[in-house]
């Protein structure tokens, strides 16, 4: 299998610390031909569900063969373990809190082993920032050339969080789909798990307290300052305001229920 | 003409969600090589002119040949078009909404086209994120040597924007300029769309309710705490507070008036 | 010497203006191969300690020949000097306000210079982006195989900060450390100066109005929500809340007074 020269970094260490300089330098000194992007920093503290939802909306567009290093890991130093995997020729490190379950269709890894070999650490190895100490150093080797198996031993299994799902339901001739905010981002788009019916159309989407009667194609379809609902880029409905902020108009928050009716 | 292998990035998509992530997916997924610089991904949400602001001080300084990026596109999946340039040996991307006038000279840029060619696009389209889907593919096929006249047809003309300007007459054997402060930087600096005027000295600058008899060569002419006016480094007079925020102190924002009186 | 085709970036710059952007773009200008990594650009404005701390965690892990550049400068613009060091075949560059101490062990430094040689910077000079006219062309000049001692003549001497150091004594049979909170992390936790001492066994440690009477190991031995103290990932003993933020739980800020008590 060739490599590419590619990692990318997903965590929660934000951009004021020294942290992600840290896993760089660990990179850049084990695997000095490495081209390292970041994905984000910026996931909030700890956020699994948030972290994975990124993880599950860059990956896809990235070539086979990059190695994808998260690290948003609120067990570290606990006896959480470390997994590596490989599937469709890119690799996957992740702790085994449910991140890799975003990025890898069940089933479908063909390979995941327990991160175990302190041969590929960092000599010391600290209690709370594996980042540096475990991650960074094995992505290096990954991207070298190291075989996944040389890591550890396989998984048998992993652990795999749900998005919070859409409840759908026939009612009085229409579907009615009834689900939440999965988060807001930095626009203020509402992007909720509601996704698009195929061969019925909207007619009514619940947010807060407005009402829309119809799906919209591009934010231009209604005037500035004002809300709209339609399919974004990753293929979630989501509450929308032209050239505004959903969550600053219509106050809406992660966890805010939707309701969605379509009809044929 | 060679080019270089290097595209740089300037958005409002923030380092916090997927977005900035997914455009360098699909830049290393066409252009491998390529190296992505970013300029800025905090732009204010749909401020075209400070991203135009931000454009026009940082692209001075890059080598010709370089492919630059703007996706600050409060028109995304309306009827606005999408333009490249080429001028000096460098290439331009951004929506036809000012942008690309911060950067060009008018009538110095060579070759302007409309961006049309869908073989150029990811397959799928959407109607919200062009960055990932129109520009991030087009970028890279620019830097792996795409002719500009394959991505659309010459454009006649494009939008401009101007910055508010000063103005200035002559009054009791004074110049006067009226301006406006242009921006707030990161370090509460307020810069103005003031210029220096050759061959007189400032005698008076007002801004907020502070009076500056004369132009500071550097910070530390004045003690910690304390205002004054310079040239910036953009070649812009700006309010500044030696170790603190002209901002802050002087409750200074984008917009305010400010005038100067000059002497010779 | 060979060196590194690696620069890396540490500024209180922030990332939203063009500061950072105007620096890559010097640097792809005169150093087309070297590769560029952002250390931080979130130093708070002028913060020199924390840089300098920053700068101390991350850079260790770094490969020698590399090119590092720290700018935090309040004094830019006025009679402060530019140092540039090598020491351990990599190289530093940064004003002359105790960045270099915390990255040079005393004396160990192989070579200091004054950067004086304007030949190596831009044409024009500001007065107050010395990041962009300075900085980056010399860092770019010596990523390129330019001598340090072409930048300027030897430096006798260099300003050096201490950080606050930790207040020891024995007292009753046991030790007494006093220290403070060096800074607080993105996740909350408070970095304090106290370091672990060997043989002997942490029995109290008071901060704010909270007292430990153990170091964990990890966050996990305390209950979600739950304080702890541990030894962090840069050596110094931290306050935290496991899954949860000891700045927000405990209203710790740098500054604050810590004490410890070790017993044999």
């Amino acid at each position: 299998m060739t490599r590419q020269q590619l990692i990318t970094l997903l965590t929660d260490f934000g951009n004021r610390d020294s942290y992600v300089g840290a896993m760089k330098g660990v990179i850049a000194a084990r695997a000095p031909e490495a081209r390292v992007l970041d994905i984000c920093h910026e996931v909030p503290p700890q956020d699994v569900q948030r972290a994975g939802i990124i993880w599950s909306e860059a990956l896809p567009f990235f070539p086979p063969g990059a190695v994808h290093v998260a690290v948003v890991d609120p067990g570290v130093g606990g006896r959480r373990r470390i997994l590596a995997a490989e599937a469709r020729g890119s690799y996957f490190l992740a702790p085994d809190n449910g991140l890799l379950g975003y990025v890898l269709r069940a089933g479908k890894a063909r390979r995941v082993v327990e991160v175990r070999n302190r041969k590929c650490f960092l000599p010391d190895v600290s209690s709370s920032f594996h980042g540096r100490d475990i991650f960074a150093p094995v992505a290096a080797g990954l991207c070298q050339g190291l075989e996944l198996e040389s890591l550890g031993p396989p998984a048998r299994s992993y652990l795999r969080r749900s998005l919070p799902r859409e409840q759908r339901r026939r009612r009085r001739g229409a579907t009615e789909a009834r689900g939440v905010v999965l988060y807001v981002d930095g626009f203020g788009n509402a992007v909720t798990n509601l996704a698009p019916a195929a061969g019925v159309r909207l007619v009514r989407l619940e947010a807060g307290s407005i009402v829309f009667p119809r799906l919209a194609r591009s934010y231009d379809e209604v005037g500035p300052g004002e809300a709209l609902v339609l399919v974004g880029s990753s293929g979630r409905i989501e509450v929308a305001v032209n050239l505004g902020s959903a969550a600053a108009l219509l106050g809406l928050r992660q966890g805010d229920p939707v309701r969605a009716v379509w009809r044929s």
